[in-house]
């Protein structure tokens, strides 16, 4: 960090604060570099074959590059092991590796706060000299260091703690004095209860950074009931990082979750590459300028939006609603795989679809299957047979048409809506 | 480390193979600024009132500091919370605390290789680019983080893996090809016994280190038939980090444990701080130079003795015989705690007396109670009755006093024998 940087009391440093404009401008031209970086690596040599890294310096021509999605990648390591020719590292000059259920390998460099956690830490109230009982797992899993190197970076002490034993954690939080909690909310409750059980007190804890699972409102105030005055959720993978995080502003929590740093983010039509305009639900795509393991428009299976505005807290990044659900919607019909990049084929090929929706409804083995598109102007029986053969072409399988008005459809990122009764 | 040093093949640099009486004069020279050091906290400077560090320059003047064990860690950290005043750095200066059963606490400074491991994984084989799947539990206990801390200083890369998931275990260690595994032996034998049923290649593991409970030579056997060449053992406490380590020379295995660096090693009788000779079974102390955490004639609570003469390894540190059971053998005869100390006071009391041993036989609640004396001439009815006499005094318990032949008694660092019939 330049040292004549003015940091601004109660942010990281000046890269949270500054223009869009100008983090926008910064991370496109740094893309031509993270491209020829990247290309030096044998899965996204493959991937990318063809692109004159050079020609990458907008939004337009990122939309153009391929989606490499979360859900390739087991296979995508069995062929080429273990993190399928994605690493620009070798699996042997790296710190660790990690196993996440899948399995999935994820690698962690020699960086400092490799995962980009200090930021989240450091939004949350973390500061040097406290000390946070970490709670996530460190067995195979990367959450636990993701934490520890941004502690290490903002200067706290972590207490390894893990995610079982809730007298232990008791005790050690009654014992350390412990600041800070990671980990997820329910545990949370968990040992904030045996707190009360064991009458021990464990009133040093001010802050949590909770991820892993949702966190409704009424868990949030029941933390804060316990006296945990601020409880902020990241939203982290252990491919990227932390993506994005809540940040607070004189206490009040503030909507949406702030975009990291070093990060791109598309929201895209699920099954497609097709960026949405702000505000729409779609999956998320991450473009990730982690030099030992550069991830371009990485699909991750997650469904979210772009809030508009910016936070109250100051910083000018993005912000995204959260997650929302899987983007991934596969579903079965009548024994066929039924996948959200279909839907997107059937509405390639009739240019008057602006927006469809499949429902899927019936009972399992009676299954009745409608697409819904947003046109302009009513189908006509003629449109409506041309895009009924279309989905026979595509999915295999009968099903019918409706219209409806633009703007009608629920903007909730739902390509396949599974409305059957499995009772 | 100086450029210019020429480091002998096989060995981690030069001072593990520098003459003994190099190394004994560096650490002794050393022993003043340590004890100024300690004196800094509160503890230390309790335990080491009126001391003048710069008096301690001898093995005879640092056998009249005061022995401090591991044993009264547990009140004197909750007296002093969290490490009881013998930390010289502040606890929200380190890295890590843990947390033992206990509970007690320790703390990790931000030296690279705190806990010296980096010696015992060379010596085992582990060199820069080597994988190693580490089985030591992450949770609370520091022993995952001194295998890691060694791993990053030789340059190897980490898989936490933890304690558990056997068949998580197994897919890790298929796919990611480890040669060197940490962990107790135990849990390694299960590792491969489960990827013998899983019908997958774990060949690439070459290297164990192990730790944290005893390895019969059968099972060493078992691992190296399991192909696992070299099966070796590290001696490490939570306190200090690795005290003592397993070497090899042409893959056969070394008797005894080498010594790390920079540690003072002393062998007590048990219950007292009374140094005894090279060979004689009795309570390991440790004086370990650790800036963070000093240690000052560390009570173990473990027994084991000096193994004469020198490793063929090379490494010319002194060699422990490994562990020989637990030097507390405090027990309660008719209600009443009777401990190592009182026999060291009896002792203490009768000169004619060199070396005694309490066994307590019987059944509990007829408990039986003989001294048995080792004394250059048979003891007479009047030292008996007075030696007796003192037995009651210290112990407020009735029991016999029998004399022995110098030599008799075993030596297995034994002072209180307990015979009774507990079926």
């Amino acid at each position: 960090m330049n040292a004549t940087i003015t940091v601004t009391p109660g942010h990281f440093d000046t890269q949270e604060t500054r223009a869009p404009s100008e983090r926008e401008a910064d991370l496109l031209a740094r893309l031509p570099n993270l491209l020829h970086l990247a290309q030096q690596a044998p899965g996204w040599a493959d991937i990318l074959r063809g692109i004159d890294p050079a020609s990458i310096t907008s939004r337009a021509a990122l939309a153009q590059l391929p989606v490499t999605r979360k859900s390739d990648f087991k296979e995508m390591q069995a062929n080429l092991n273990p993190f399928g020719g994605l690493n620009c590292t070798s699996a042997r000059e790296l710190t660790r590796i990690f196993m996440s259920p899948g399995p999935i390998f994820d690698p962690q460099g020699r960086r400092a706060d490799w995962a980009g956690f200090a930021r989240a830490l450091h939004a949350l109230g973390a500061r040097p000299g406290h000390l946070i009982q970490n709670c996530f797992s460190y067995h195979f899993t990367p959450g636990a260091f993701m934490v520890e190197a941004g502690a290490a970076k903002l200067g706290c002490t972590v207490l390894p703690a893990g995610s079982g034993q809730s007298e232990m954690q008791v005790t050690a939080m009654h014992r350390l004095r412990p600041e800070i909690y990671a980990g997820t909310p329910s545990f949370l409750k968990i040992i904030l209860e045996h707190a009360q059980q064991m009458r021990l007190n464990v009133s040093s804890l001010q802050y949590a950074l909770v991820s892993g699972e949702a966190l409704p409102a009424s868990l949030r105030q029941l933390l804060n009931d316990y006296g945990v005055r601020q409880v902020l959720q990241v939203y982290g993978l252990a491919d990227v990082g932390c993506v994005a995080y809540e940040s607070a502003t004189d206490g009040v929590v503030n909507p949406g979750l702030v975009l990291n740093e070093d990060l791109l983010i598309e929201i895209v039509r699920p099954g497609t590459g097709d960026v949405l305009p702000d505000g729409e639900v779609g999956e998320v795509l991450v473009t990730s300028f982690n030099p030992d393991y550069p991830l371009l428009r990485f699909g991750t299976g997650d469904l979210s939006a772009v809030l508009p505005g910016q936070s109250s807290c100051g910083r000018t990044n993005v912000r995204l609603r959260g997650w929302l659900g899987r983007a991934d919607q596969t579903t079965k019909v009548r024994g066929m795989f039924v996948q959200p990049q279909q839907v997107a084929e059937i509405v390639a090929r009739h240019r008057q679809i602006l927006k469809a929706r499949l429902v899927v409804s019936g009972s399992v083995g009676n299954d009745d299957m409608v697409l819904h598109c947003e046109v302009a102007q009513p189908l006509s029986d003629g449109e409506i047979a041309q895009i009924t053969g279309t989905m026979r072409d595509v999915s295999k399988l009968r099903g019918s048409v409706q219209s409806c008005a633009p703007g009608s459809l629920p903007n909730d990122g739902i390509v396949i809506e599974d409305s059957r009764d499995y009772g």
